[in-house]
């Protein structure tokens, strides 16, 4: 681990410069400020807590790296974190960093120096050997091998759940449909949490999952309509997949509900003005969203957190779809 | 107009420290600086041209003031915008100001500050008197007296589309269904186009509006429904009212397209799993995104634009509801 003093040798300056450069407290010229942040850059140093600290307090501004804004969940996830960030007079970056790792390196970098104060990271790219617990940064559904704090829906339980809902609803042969992240993610608490319940309550289950991200969607679909037809209820990782689903399963001449019961995850539908409306399990997403600010915030002073992963409780939310 | 001396007075400073603030280009002292800025935001003082350009290349911010960034035709934008922003190195704010103009306002003040390079606003809040064309900033949608430059879907194209759209479908009475807001916004012309191809058309027709925001759906449904039983043919300002018509038009027995033809405003919908499939006018929001940008960077570089108002292309798509 590099120390203040390694990033004052190569740049040749002063310790006290290098405190200044990061702190932002005093006049150091531009020249020497870019040597300082040179080789902070080189040496991947952060600064001890203390100097973190004090610097910390003067930057107002969060990141938020998601894989695209684009996609409901998410942009209902930054607006709820945007608002808890404006009470207390922060400012949100918003970067789309999916399949970017780069674009996630380069704000670890801002955070290092300094130019953020903290980020709020769902990242599905590798990143994990460039964080550190000990950097202000709040995981959403990412569990980082490295104890990064992270706060994500009850995956298991919602699993369970959607489980129990299927069965409930008449399904004798209930199938997980999904995909696999390189990295490990919360999100595959899902299947877990559905493969437990069906063996505890001794249900036939199929597990059907391909290599996140999916490709070639027919590829997809096809391969389990053709495979798995005697499937009568599907629990899907997320709402867009189970509606992608329902519309080939559509066009097969599958009815949904009625040959197949079928559940997503996320409940991102909040108008009811479009249909299929998907039955669900609901993420707590403005919780989440509030909840990951305000552990960030504590991050940012310093504090330690008594926990890693902070999981929400979900709700089964009854659609058109079971 | 306050000048760089006024400023320099006011803080009990010379000019040459007020020009290194401003540019950030020269050693100064915090306290020094925070009198300088103070004077800076009393004075309402932007720097000239020369001054500021130096300084706007420094910083690589620009700030996004959207309504919210739940609402999916706003996610979209924003998705190109970091994406077009990304490209030349630019970093994204974003704010949800819907209502508050107050966080406009605070977002104007750094810009003053030189703390963000430039704004990307969708106002619909009165900050007019805040606002001139000196400064970098782009308007979507919202056409400000004092000639910001604004970027804009074809509107008055549009609503002339969609009429014919609707008399093509077999409609004999359309609506026009809206909201106004106080202030002058390019979506009205909407509006304006439809009753311009009516009357070319020597079509008979209604125009529908109520203020904006609109508080109370049912009100504003119902009123329609009773008094305009004649219609059949509707042009939703935005293709979320023309859902929510939609879905009460069914409880009310009336069946789209077959009894109403439906056409609302925006495309939002980029996947056919959720039905109905509006049919609507679609604006090219990846463009608008783009073009919002490398107009902005010209702005920031000082350019002067050619013109005030860029109106994109917009196409109609059929849907299930015509």
């Amino acid at each position: 681990m590099p120390s203040i003093k390694d990033v004052a040798n190569i740049a040749g300056v002063a310790v006290g410069t290098v405190s200044r450069v990061i702190n932002n407290s005093g006049s150091v010229k531009p020249e020497t400020r870019r040597k300082v942040e040179k080789a902070i850059q080189e040496l991947n140093y952060f600064p001890n807590e203390v100097a973190r600290n004090f610097k910390m307090r003067k930057s107002k501004m969060v990141a938020l790296l998601l894989p695209s804004i684009w996609h409901p969940f998410f942009s209902e996830l930054a607006y709820y974190i945007e608002d808890e960030l404006d009470r207390e007079g922060f400012k949100l970056m918003l970067c789309n960093s999916g399949g970017k790792p780069e674009k996630e390196l380069y704000y670890l970098d801002m955070l290092r120096q300094n130019k953020v104060a903290g980020i709020v990271g769902i990242t599905y790219n590798d990143i994990e050997n460039s964080v550190s617990n000990d950097i202000p940064i709040v995981s959403i559904d990412r569990h980082f091998n490295k104890k990064i704090t992270c706060v994500t829906s009850d995956n298991y339980e919602g699993g369970r759940l959607a489980l129990r809902e299927l069965v409930k609803a008449g399904a004798q042969k209930p199938a997980f449909m999904g995909s696999v992240t390189s990295v490990f993610s919360e999100t595959m608490n899902r299947r877990k949490g559905f493969i437990h319940e069906a063996q505890t309550l001794g249900v036939d289950y199929v597990i059907y999952e391909k290599p996140d991200p999916i490709v070639d969607d027919d590829a997809y679909f096809n391969e389990f309509l053709n495979e798995h037809r005697d499937v009568d209820g599907i629990f899907a990782i997320t709402d867009m997949l189970a509606a992608s689903y329902i519309e080939r399963a559509r066009r097969e001449g599958i009815r949904v509900p009625e040959d197949v019961k079928v559940i997503g995850y996320d409940g991102i539908q909040d108008h009811p003005y479009f249909h299929p409306i998907l039955s669900t399990i609901r993420q707590p997403v403005e919780e989440m969203a509030r909840m990951t600010i305000r552990l960030l915030y504590k991050k940012i002073e310093g504090e330690t957190l008594d926990q890693q992963v902070y999981r929400l409780p979900v709700v089964f939310k009854q659609g058109e779809t079971t």
